[in-house]
C-alpha cells in the first residue's frame, strides 16, 4: 500500500504543480514581466503552498530541490511563455485553466492534509496545513504581483471547498478507509465542489 | 520558578492570541473578506509573529500545533465575525481594543525575547526577535490586505515602546531578577508606554 | 584553502549586506518611515535573502544571529538615516549606489550558489537558491513598501546576470577550479554583467 500511496502522491503533485504553475504564467504575463521574473513568479505559485507546508512540518529535502526536473520545466516554460500562452489560449479554454486549478487545489490540499496527519498533527490543525498548502501558491502570486489576493477578495468558495475535502479526508483515514481510495475521494470532492459552486455562482455570504 | 514561567508566558500568550485574532478580525471585515479569508487573516494576525520567530529559533511544535483549542475558537470566532464585531462595537469601545492591542505587543515582545536569551541568542538580537514577534502578525496582516504595514506608515512609537520594553527585560535577566516579575514589569512598562505615547499623540521623527 | 574560502566569504556577505541595507535606507526614507521602520526595512532587505536561503538549507545560526555587529550597526545607521543619506547624497552618487548594489547581487548570489553545492543540492536548483539569496532582499523590501517588487517589474537584467553569473560558478566548480578564484570570477562576471546591460540601457523582451 504505501508505494501505491507513494505513487499516487508524486502523480498528484505533478499535476499540481504545473496547473499552478501556470496560472503563475499567466498573471507574470498580465503584468508583462519578462522571462526570469515570470519564472520566479510561476515558481512560487506552483512550489509556495508546499515549501511553506515543509518548513512548518519540517520535512526535507524540498519537492523541488528532489525534483529539479519541474524546475527546468518551468523554466522553459518561463522562457517561452509569450508563445506558450498563446498557443494554449487557442488549445485551451478558460474553462480547462478553472478545472485545472481546480485538480491542483484538490491534490495539494489533500496532500497537505495526509502529511500532516503522517506528522501526527491533530485533526484542525491537519485540516488547516491542507488549506494553507492549496491555497498560499496562489496567496504570493498575488502578494508579489500587489493585490489583495484574489481568495481573499472573491467570495465564491475556494479555500472553503478545500476545506470541506480536507475534512472528508480526515474522516476516511479516522475509519481506516483504503489511503490510495481515500485520496481519490476527497480530491474528486474538492475538484466537483469548486466546479459546481463556480458553475452556479455560489456565494460566501461576507 | 520554571513552571510558574511556564504558566506565565502560557496565559501571556492567551491574551495577546486574541487580541491579535480580533484585530485581524476587523481588518478582514473592512475589506469585505468571506469567513475563510476572514479566518486565515485572523490566523495569520494571531500566529504570525510567534511562528516566524519560530522557525528562526527551530523551536517545534508551534504553538497553534499544541493548542488546537486557539485555532478552532479563532474559527468559530471568523464564521461568526459579522455579529461578533457588531455586537463587541457596542459593547467594547474603540480604546478597549487598543488596550488588548498593546497587552498584546507586550506580552508577545517579551516573550520573544524571553525564548530568544534562553536558546542563548546575543542581547541586541534576541531584542530585536522579540519586537519582531510583537509585530510581525500585523505585518502579515497588511500584507495580505495589500496595505503598507501599519507600523511602517503610523509614526506613533509602537514597535519603539517594545523595543525599549524587550531592553528593560534584557537587563532584568541580566541582574538575575526574579523572571516571573521580570517577565511582568517589561510588559506593564510596553502596555504603558503605548498608552501614553499614543494618549499625548507622541510622535517619532521622520 | 577552507579557511580562505570561509574568509572570501566573510568579507563578500560583509560588502553585500551593507550596499543591500543603503538600499533599503533610502526605499524607507522615500516613504517617510520613522527610525523603527527604517531600521526593520533596511533589516529585511539586507539578510531577508540570506535568512531564507538559510531557512530552506536548514543553516542555523542565521548570520545576523551570529554577527550582532552587523545588527547594531544597522541600528545605528538607521536612527542617523537623514542626516546619514543627506551627507551619502553629497559624497555618494547614484552610480556607486548602483555599483555597490550590483556587487551585493554579485556577493550574495554567489555565495547562495556555493552553501547550496556544498549541501549537495543538484545545479540548477542551487543557481536558483543563488539568484533567490541575491534578489529576495530586495523583494520583501517592495512588498513590505507595497510595490510590485522591482525585479519583477523592472525589464533591465538583474535576476538575469545574477542567474549567469551563478551558472559560471557552477561549472568552475564541476571543473574543480580553485575556489577564491571561482567565487571572485564569477561575481566579478555579475558585477560586470549588471553594469554594462544597465549602462546600455539593455532590456528583457516581455
Amino acid at each position: 500500500m504505501h508505494p501505491r500511496l507513494t505513487l499516487a502522491l508524486t502523480i498528484m503533485e505533478a499535476l499540481a504543480i504545473f496547473a499552478y504553475a501556470i496560472s503563475g504564467l499567466i498573471e507574470a504575463r498580465t503584468r508583462r514581466l519578462d522571462a526570469v521574473g515570470t519564472f520566479l513568479v510561476a515558481m512560487a505559485t506552483a512550489f509556495g503552498g508546499g515549501t511553506v507546508r515543509d518548513v512548518l512540518l519540517e520535512r526535507r529535502p524540498f519537492y523541488w530541490v528532489e525534483h529539479q526536473g519541474y524546475v527546468i520545466a518551468i523554466f522553459v516554460m518561463s522562457l517561452f511563455a509569450p508563445m506558450l500562452l498563446k498557443m494554449t489560449s487557442r488549445l485551451i479554454s478558460e474553462r480547462a485553466l478553472l478545472v485545472a486549478d481546480a485538480v491542483g487545489l484538490g491534490l495539494f490540499s489533500i496532500s497537505g492534509t495526509s502529511l500532516a496527519l503522517d506528522a501526527q498533527i491533530p485533526w484542525f490543525t491537519a485540516v488547516m496545513l491542507g488549506v494553507l498548502t492549496g491555497v498560499f501558491g496562489g496567496v504570493i502570486r498575488d502578494v508579489l504581483c500587489n493585490e489583495v489576493p484574489l481568495i481573499l477578495r472573491d467570495s465564491r468558495p475556494y479555500a472553503t471547498c478545500a476545506f470541506a475535502g480536507c475534512w472528508i479526508y480526515v474522516l476516511l483515514d479516522y475509519v481506516s478507509f483504503d489511503t490510495v481510495y481515500s485520496v481519490l475521494i476527497a480530491t474528486a470532492f474538492i475538484l466537483l465542489a469548486r466546479l459546481v459552486t463556480f458553475r452556479f455562482d455560489v456565494r460566501l455570504p461576507h
